[in-house]
């Protein structure tokens, strides 16, 4: 998989770029809303076509429990079964077994838990969670890594890190040998560890590049520590991972971690954050988040945001949508997730565009100077 | 308010008819979502308009409590609060002061209750409902009345029947002093009362006919009483009201309740039931209700119904909606009501269709012997 370059930032790292797979073009910088357990919660898949999002991200974990593979397989895979017929990529479940399951047993080969919602037993391995993805048939398949908690000693990094790649290795070999379930290419991508310890995530870096993924991503961050060791350890990363390949930064982010990702470099970036945010009445604005709930817009029937073009700010009030929150209405929960996904696709078009433009050093002293956080 | 007569069916009472308001026509019978708090639960005004739905009803209970009359004045009226810009029927608070809020004491004039939110004290009477519904600016406004429970002792129910009758005729004189606040004309309908005591009925659509209401509700049925009992008295009243005006009958029903009581003479129903079935799962079909969420449509990957044109069965399957009700996501409530609405306005329309072409005869034989009750 190659990222095709459109134009490369002369005042920063950051790049414009285009992928190609089977559901279509994506173009990078990339913002990949989650759709954990086969939507992305409170909104359709037409709704979040209509976002301007171009790739969705589903989750494994949740996915092999529920539906389950067998329904899936079924349906003829994850697209088909939630109408969502642009690209797709799946993590390897490896995130969610280490933080919500109940993780019985970690072996050099693989990993025994219980099931979050009913307690029952179930092993992941690299082999295991390449069979589950082929049969969800995401277009961007990741290796399985373990995600290691924050702080963490350096040399518990360096153990974790070293079978993350054994892990990754085996989870390629695996991958490699199959083939797609249902006609469509399917890519795969290594995950970069190596906790907030520079030397780790170097050396990670450069043993993935060594083995030829499709893409690469970078892992366990965002878990806990400081902006600064992540951009940090972003920053470092990127310089050792190849020019004509993604780099997808996981679980990343806020609004300004984007913003100051892509100058690092990363063209893909996935998070719960605007949709779970936006359950919780934060909505997002050009000035910065705003909480709807509060009473200072009761009688503000301006939209959410005066320049964007979603569904929600088109047809609904700042003052309807609070309302609908204070009397629990569920269709708040949906309109501020479509605002919310649609400012963050506004942002990664607007970034793209002045990257595109060689206008990204202005557009990044701008967007700071006007987004209160 | 005339209803202009585009067909009388021969076979029975049934008529297709055409009632005209400011803010677009409305071709009955008709089916009227219920807009509780300001939105038809689950679903944008843009959903419901996609279902098909003309008008909607909005309670004045729960809007007078929340968001209150200041802020939808200042939003210049329900319409535009919400966003709909179809026709809106408002019913009188009356039901809910008597179903949901702590009733402290009615009197010969009002009737003083506690908010079932916070406790807060409050007043109805014939004249606070008909300002509340001009502030809220509906299309058509009820006559502010009490709604009997059921069963009922005959002298009750003959003495909240003439107090019913005092207050109808107070929110008439009062209503018909005042003016709209928007510029568009209100239209107000008298309710009939006398539950399930046929020449209390009767007695009450004389009563209510001489005051010359726009319409004609027919309230206190749908409460508990049988089936029969509630055809008996609907077509008991058709009999006395006025041709050439519309007839209600308020909070009915279940589709085969639609169909048995157009041919009584109904033009307009209005009911919680399909959204709120929607929300537990129970979702229609043209041979039946069906339990979305049981095992049995897990690998089934056909829509709700073969036969239905909503956004819903266009783009989602049974074993998709099921799974996310059981992975409790907020989608599916919304795509089970949207699919609920849209059967309800497809049955109205081939009601309608049917009355026109002189063949409601045949539809209601064959709607009876396909839809499993």
């Amino acid at each position: 998989m190659e990222l095709k370059h459109i134009k490369q930032s002369q005042w920063s790292k950051a790049r414009a770029g285009v992928l190609n797979t089977d559901h279509g073009k994506i173009l990078t910088p990339v913002f990949m809303p989650v759709g954990t357990v086969g939507s992305v919660k409170a909104m359709s898949s037409q709704d979040v076509k209509e976002t301007g999002s171009q790739i969705i991200l589903g989750n494994t974990y949740h996915l092999y429990l529920r539906p389950g593979t067998d329904i899936i397989k079924s349906a003829g895979g994850l697209h088909e079964f939630m109408n969502w017929h642009g690209p797709i990529l799946t993590d390897s479940g490896g995130f969610q077994v280490f933080s919500l399951g109940k993780l019985n047993k970690i072996s050099e080969d693989k990993v025994e838990f219980q099931s979050h919602i009913d307690g029952s037993k179930h092993t992941l391995s690299p082999a295991i969670s390449m069979d589950i993805q082929r049969i969800l048939g995401s277009d961007i398949v990741m290796a399985f890594d373990e995600c290691t908690h924050y702080p963490i000693s350096k040399v518990d990094a360096e153990a974790s890190m070293h079978r993350t790649h054994r892990w990754e290795k085996a989870s390629l070999d695996y991958f490699r040998e199959g083939g797609s379930l249902y006609g469509f290419q399917q890519h795969l991508f290594g995950i970069v560890q190596g906790s907030v310890f520079s030397h780790l995530r170097q050396e990670s870096a450069k043993i993935l590049t060594d083995m030829e993924f499709d893409g690469y991503a970078i892992g366990g961050l965002s878990v806990g520590e400081s902006s600064d060791d992540m951009y940090e350890m972003t920053d470092i990363v990127t310089d050792i991972l190849p020019q004509n390949q993604p780099r997808y930064l996981m679980g990343v982010g806020k609004p300004e971690n984007l913003v100051q990702s892509v100058a690092l470099g990363i063209d893909m970036f996935d998070c719960v954050l605007p949709t779970r945010n936006a359950r919780h009445g934060l909505v997002f604005t050009w000035d910065g988040p705003i909480h709807i709930k509060t009473a200072k817009w009761k009688e503000d029937f301006s939209p959410v945001d005066s320049s964007c073009a979603c569904s929600t700010c088109q047809n609904y009030s700042r003052a309807y949508i609070r309302h609908l929150f204070k009397a629990g209405e569920i269709l708040a929960l949906r309109l501020a997730s479509i605002h919310n996904i649609h400012f963050y696709q506004d942002l990664m078009t607007s970034i793209r565009k002045s990257i595109i433009e060689d206008t990204f050093q202005q557009f990044y002293t701008s967007f700071f100077n006007t987004y209160k956080i």
